[in-house]
């Protein structure tokens, strides 16, 4: 299959509830680096993780569909809300292939275990909508996920507590549950992009006793291989690459943020406000 | 002036983002027990105090709104952000009284202080609006109003965590700065309705060393003294008062946290789902 450069050339389209997303945009961009992309933090409407179904579907659907106005070639759903509550809808109404980043976690995590017992970290939403354990149970029904709810991880994230003592103590309130129960997992997904940026802290809690499993870093590579597989893939080009960033609150908060989390820094002229209710 | 029964009869509106306002309600239903009370929570779009100005404008005055069909007498702005960033919009758009929470707050504080220095703790919106530093001046010019944004306890206080030991570590993380000033502060605004849930922990880092003010407890104070000034008050009554709440997203998270942050406890039949959005 032969692609024509017109179709290659379109920007990956990501999209999240806020700033959490950009974690999985490191990723893909070292994964990446030739492909342009166009990002969407849905600021005005931020966090989703403690907001029901029907408004995240609603939520995600304005956003991608102002995505498409952008000619995007492929959507990832770099939030693990949105994905575990509308990845089905996205999937069916859209006529572009939509990657979210419940997936490629399992898939590492069936990789990993040795004893079938996995852990995962995320929001309330993404607990609740048991969206991992379905997937799990799909590949590896006799696997068995353990889950905990973590608002205060986003919290601490968003405050650019990144490795303080604090954060330090709220991961093992945490995480202690888990390495008290009889079968004691031996991965941990983190299931929601802002828990990334607070790895290292997660990473000396855990101290080797769960292997940790990071969907920024497994989306970006099932983003890769997808893109390798459709021959849509840039491998080369004279045209610099662009980023986007599309904002439904322009606040200075995302600024600030945005910028403690993106690895290349945002030049301010990169950010647009858009309105995506009223598409 | 005499008003007649049916006007004194209407209920009062009470306007939030989200849970935090229930902590004035609270106190509304303590020190006016005979009114009947509508709260509006937008639960759908919370938190406010990482938002823009424009944002919060345009949410407040779609709440405000919908609060007038329920033929409210009086609205009470249960939201720190939202008064701070829209309350002379709601005063100057809406045909009935429209009482903030700042305004209550900085009276106290102006009773309490002995040397004229204030410390504030709110939401990073509510600092940035620097909306109590502009009431405070207003009265006292010469005042000083030392204002730090607290993004993390609203964080803990929806977790639930009103007393735990991480919840003191993050207020000592945040109050700390305040002990160690040249001209130190002798009382702290509580400047977030989240923040009166966690009135204990606060009380004992603070260890007496400002006096602490509550803007629940001061707002339905103000709200009380307007009602008997225009003698709109319902003083005695047979009819059992009622309260109605409104959610624009009707989540399990908000009947868990309604329910430890109400006095009274919420009967399910209580919580109604509306649309604000398109009104």
């Amino acid at each position: 299959m032969n692609r024509d450069s017109s179709a290659i050339m379109r920007p990956i389209g990501i999209f999240d509830s806020g700033i959490g997303g950009l974690s999985v945009l490191n990723s893909l961009k070292k994964s990446l680096p030739h492909e342009s992309y166009v990002y969407l933090g849905d600021t005005a409407r931020l966090p989703y993780g403690t907001k029901s179904k029907n408004t995240v579907v609603q939520y995600a659907l304005q956003a991608a569909k102002s995505l498409l106005q952008y000619d995007i070639k492929l959507l990832v759903i770099a939030c693990n809300t949105a994905t575990a509550l509308a990845l089905p809808e996205l999937q069916t109404l859209l006529s572009i292939p939509v990657i979210g980043v419940v997936e490629p976690s399992v898939q590492l995590a069936l990789k990993i275990t040795q004893n079938k017992q996995v852990a995962l970290i995320a929001t309330e939403a993404t607990v609740a909508s048991r969206a991992y354990e379905r997937v799990l149970h799909h590949y590896l029904p006799q696997a068995k996920l353990t889950a905990k709810g973590c608002a205060l991880l986003v919290a601490l994230a968003e405050e650019g507590l990144l490795k303080h003592t604090i954060t330090e103590s709220v991961v093992r309130y945490y995480l202690d549950p888990f390495f008290s129960l009889d079968h004691q997992p031996d991965c941990l997904i983190l299931g929601c992009t802002h828990f990334v940026f607070l790895r290292e802290v997660i990473e000396k809690v855990v101290d080797g006793r769960m292997q940790v499993i990071d969907s920024a870093d497994t989306t970006a590579a099932a983003v890769k291989h997808y893109l390798s597989a459709q021959q849509l893939s840039v491998v080369d080009t004279t045209e610099t690459p662009q980023t986007l960033y599309l904002v439904t609150d322009h606040s200075e908060r995302f600024m600030r943020l945005a910028n403690l989390f993106s690895e290349e820094g945002i030049p301010p002229s990169a950010i647009q406000h858009i309105d995506i209710i009223n598409i």
